[in-house]
């Protein structure tokens, strides 16, 4: 992980800006020898992809992936994968007013004071578009990890949003119960409550925040690597690289930390001899020591509210007076629904990332 | 970041065993002509040391730091420097009744699974002494962040214990203040709940968790690389990689996800033209798309409590049996007090590392 | 370097197959702040471009190379440029009788042993075609340089052809005088019989090898990093992982083995108190202990005959069955013109990674 | 590959200076499971051991390697291997008068260039000593080989001295005949011819030059990552990295690029259906497109001769004033004898590093 490659061995390099010509990315390391889906690479999109419902932001793009390498009679050939999305539906107009003025909580002002130059158009390179890109990676790696864990699932949703918690976070859900309700969560009088919040506030001008939480079924026993390369520690790398994530746990997470450990600890039984031990709990979240332990992985991801106001803000320019903004553009007034597949993605990069690492953990 | 190195520029590579024969590292990226402090070095494991009070473990340790190499006539010259701290006090017989049962919620059964073989001595590899090294490599690392920006100042310390929360959670304190009690908390009358909670734990042969709050000041805005390399993605690996940690969060956290965005943008204001604007809050944790703001930097780790109970625990043997086993050893009974010294070195090796990665962010 | 991505700060990244979409890549690490002049760009492209002259393929692409993102009104940002160029005229059919049979001394049948599959049109991913990537690459890092290195000026050309050396090898020549002649060899009398070799070779349906020569004046003093990354290694990977490159020297080289330590030493004299010394000679190729040392970096890289020969030749099929094939497809009869701005981009690469990484080496 | 770790998964992470405390490293990514024999550790270091014969320095270090952690019982644990050899017979007064001198040809200057600081007891961090760590590093390799692959073997020798070349060069030699003379050349009559001339290079304070040749026997089809990782690449990288050498090449190397493809080119033939071909010649050095091949892999290094002379030389003060030195030190009056060992490691930790990341090339 640095600058913008994620992972070691599974590494996806992505590169574009959300006003420039293209989104895209180079896939290196996948696996020889995978029959790829493409029309599961573009649901993933169509998942992220603005304008989807009347919570998410107008902005409109089809947002198609072509592959340019890297496979061949529709099976991976182990040489890197390229690809772009064409961006179509810029309103760059709608950002002249920002072209001196930072918006604030944004990366506006960080990015003009690394560079020296930024991209003030749609937020440049830190647009969350950045994440299609991620969403493609993500469901590239998904097919290597299914054939290699035909068990494996990843379930993710969004479990909070403001103050409304959904019953019964932390358990697998099926996809298609999260996919039942343009918020994506499977509680469904939760998902309706939220759904009101959102639209509420985006009435209102202004956006909330929330959380995420993915849960992960058939993780074989053995991927992480310690000390600093810890399954928890990579994925949780993964999931704060997301534009507005502000925290991650696994497991018990902050509130295990006002338990004592006779609560706490994951007592294992035998399930006969030859057999793998049975946990009878998984306050763990699935990783001991930095590695799984064939548990479910259970991890939290909480997003801030968007920082983009629909509404008048006092704010500074770049020359470095006292000035106010009134943004236009398209923003999400929430970004869970939209983030739940982002979250997915980085699960299963980073997964695949770790399974492939382990291949090496013995000598046969 | 990758098995047991730390870093890209400013890499620490750490080895070592509790009851091997010493614990050491290579510190690689260390820039050349930084006066090297040798004692603030020895303080900070000092501070990490076992058996320093009535709440840490009874092991007794002198962790005496040997550095091998990168020095000449106190400074440092460019090239890694090798070091060591050897083991002394290992009781190794302790352990004789684990070589073939598994500690619940330990690494024990992760790392067998993983490698085949496990020490099973202390822990072997999984033990919190493992970070011995990178506490020289952060006392190390905090040199020459010292030496580039002379105002940056970490303060770390322990913010909650069990239920017991500290008051003004989230700011700077002076580290003499923290060293004032051997909790590590500045508020001395949480600080004595906190001890009374660890002792009380400890009589009953149970453990504690908590949180440890670091705040960064004097951090110059820049640090950070877009996408993968985010700056609060890089911390969140470096904290999320220390034993016992469940999870991480900066500025609003998770905390901040109920909220709206009009309450939690950061708003700018002129501190007059050529000057660096003012931020009126701090929401963000001084960190903004991935790039520090210039503002501190505020995050908490939550650390859960510690797996080993001197009490008898039900388990499995490494043949899949139903045993039971009652740990002897000498262990924290919270490991907050010791935490937050690596906490510290964690930030300090995160943050030169990002120093020097910034330095190529510019032509010029 | 590992896998498809070349260096450490400055990085890129490289995807395509001779037959597939197209060749392209992602350039990151680039810093912000560098005016882009793309006509350069193109102009390095036309160098490499098949069908540029009678002694070289007669594939006929135009090779216009897209830049999607890293740029703004023409100045780079810091952020990622990802770029493809379209392949156009492949002529799949041509490679229908390769689909089983492996060619002699080619990668067919490494790859299909590496992954099971493998592209056979056109030699796939181990096409030269790749190169196309390497030298956006380095035209990128090449105005880099020039920002920085004002006196920077790289000069690469054909210095070998089968038995004919040129006159003159090793010294600094003006691009002008390079292309002034399709070998690329600043030697216009060799130049000739170098072009009167590859037209008979040609002619014979054979393929005929080489040596290039590059040499780099106005380097600073102290790019590269000892121990694993010493400048001339890092040199040395990059023209080693250019097709058919079977080796690669720098300063005396192996030529300089068999002489005494007294005739090789480079000798320093004064040019005056506070000035850098004057070296009387160069014997060291402007690299010692693997750091420059302000003096030209002198380096050589030989090239195999080109495996492809249009006529007959034995060789055996996927099925283990002994055959034979006549290769059709366009291919070149000796490599060395159209190597000569590949060897230019790797070295471009790879002194601005130098130069990038030799920013940490200081605390100021 | 970067500052002092070498490999991407098999990693050797090096330190130490020649008149510091200790030389030492961390090998990280050994996979576990592998019975150490400690014995040949020490044997490759006595090997490279000064002192050892007449025609090597006279510095007297027994060299005695100390393992720190990652094995236990004998068995590697899969966790990071420290180590450190204690330097003994450091004689740091002879070095007294180079404290403001520079050596001719030595890393000196740009050692002061880039750090500003240096090391001039025995050439610091440039000595030659650094090696001892990749002889450690390369003799862990060599089990987890033989482990992986009881065929492989590497046979490397001195073929070269000055003018002296050995008959049969690029073959593979059993051991014990390399080590039948203290030359390490398998051509016993070259031996001698060679032993002949360093003692008279010696007698006159000067030194010489040579080649070092390797020959892998029993590599598997398949190590190699194309484009950035191939093989060679790996290998080139690896063996320029060595102190004094100049220069690499595989295969037909420099020789073959003034011969047609037509004589070049290694053609397959069938060794019946579903046995692997076999290749009538070997021109290509074991390596195909970057990817081994099965057959024997075949490289030389060229070493130049050593710069440090015991005669007065000409060279300048680091205040920029002429002066004169007159080496003492003890030094070897050609590298080539205690180069091979370290080419020998250099080849292991390479071929493991391969090995390891080609498990991820496949699905399955």
């Amino acid at each position: 992980m640095s600058m913008n490659t994620f992972g070691t061995l599974y590494r996806v390099t992505t590169f574009g800006e959300s006003h420039g010509a293209a989104i895209g990315g180079v896939i290196d390391g996948m696996p020889a020898g995978v029959k790829l889906d493409l029309e599961s690479i573009q649901h993933q999109l169509d998942r992220r992809r603005p304008g989807q419902s009347a919570i998410t932001t107008a902005r409109s793009e089809s947002d198609r992936v072509e592959l340019l390498s890297g496979v061949m009679d529709g099976v991976t050939t182990g040489t890197p994968i390229g690809f772009i999305v064409r961006n179509s539906d810029q309103h760059s107009r709608d950002y002249d007013n920002m072209r001196h003025v930072f918006r604030p909580s944004h990366a506006d002002y960080t990015y003009a004071g690394k560079y020296g130059v930024r991209d003030h158009r749609g937020g440049g390179r830190s647009s969350a578009r950045e994440t299609i890109a991620r969403v493609v990676g993500g469901a590239v790696a998904m097919q290597a990890l299914r054939a290699l864990y035909p068990d494996m699932c990843i379930s993710v949703y969004t479990s909070r949003v403001g103050d409304i918690c959904m019953r019964g976070d932390g358990i697998w859900y099926a996809p298609s119960l999260i996919d039942s309700n343009d918020v994506r969560c499977p509680d469904r009088a939760a998902a309706d409550a939220m759904r009101s919040l959102i639209l509420d506030v985006k009435g209102a001008g202004d956006t909330i925040g929330g959380v995420v939480t993915a849960v992960v079924r058939g993780v074989p026993a053995g991927l992480g690597e310690p000390v600093a390369g810890k399954l928890h520690a990579m994925l949780g790398a993964a999931m704060l690289s997301i534009n507005a994530a502000k925290g991650f746990e696994y497991g018990m997470g902050f509130d295990g930390c006002c338990r004592r450990g006779s609560e706490m600890i994951d007592v294992m039984e035998s399930r006969g001899a030859g057999e793998a031990p049975r946990f009878i709990s998984n306050h763990s979240g699935g990783i001991q020591g930095g590695i799984s332990n064939g548990e479910d992985i259970v991890m939290r991801v909480a997003f801030k509210p968007v920082a983009t106001l629909l509404r008048e803000v006092a704010t500074v320019d770049d020359s470095g007076a006292d000035t106010t903004l009134h943004a236009r553009g398209r923003h999400d007034p929430c970004v869970l629904p939209r983030a739940v597949p982002v979250v997915e993605a980085m699960a299963a990069m980073t997964l695949l990332d770790a399974a492939l690492l382990n291949r090496s953990a013995r000598i046969i």
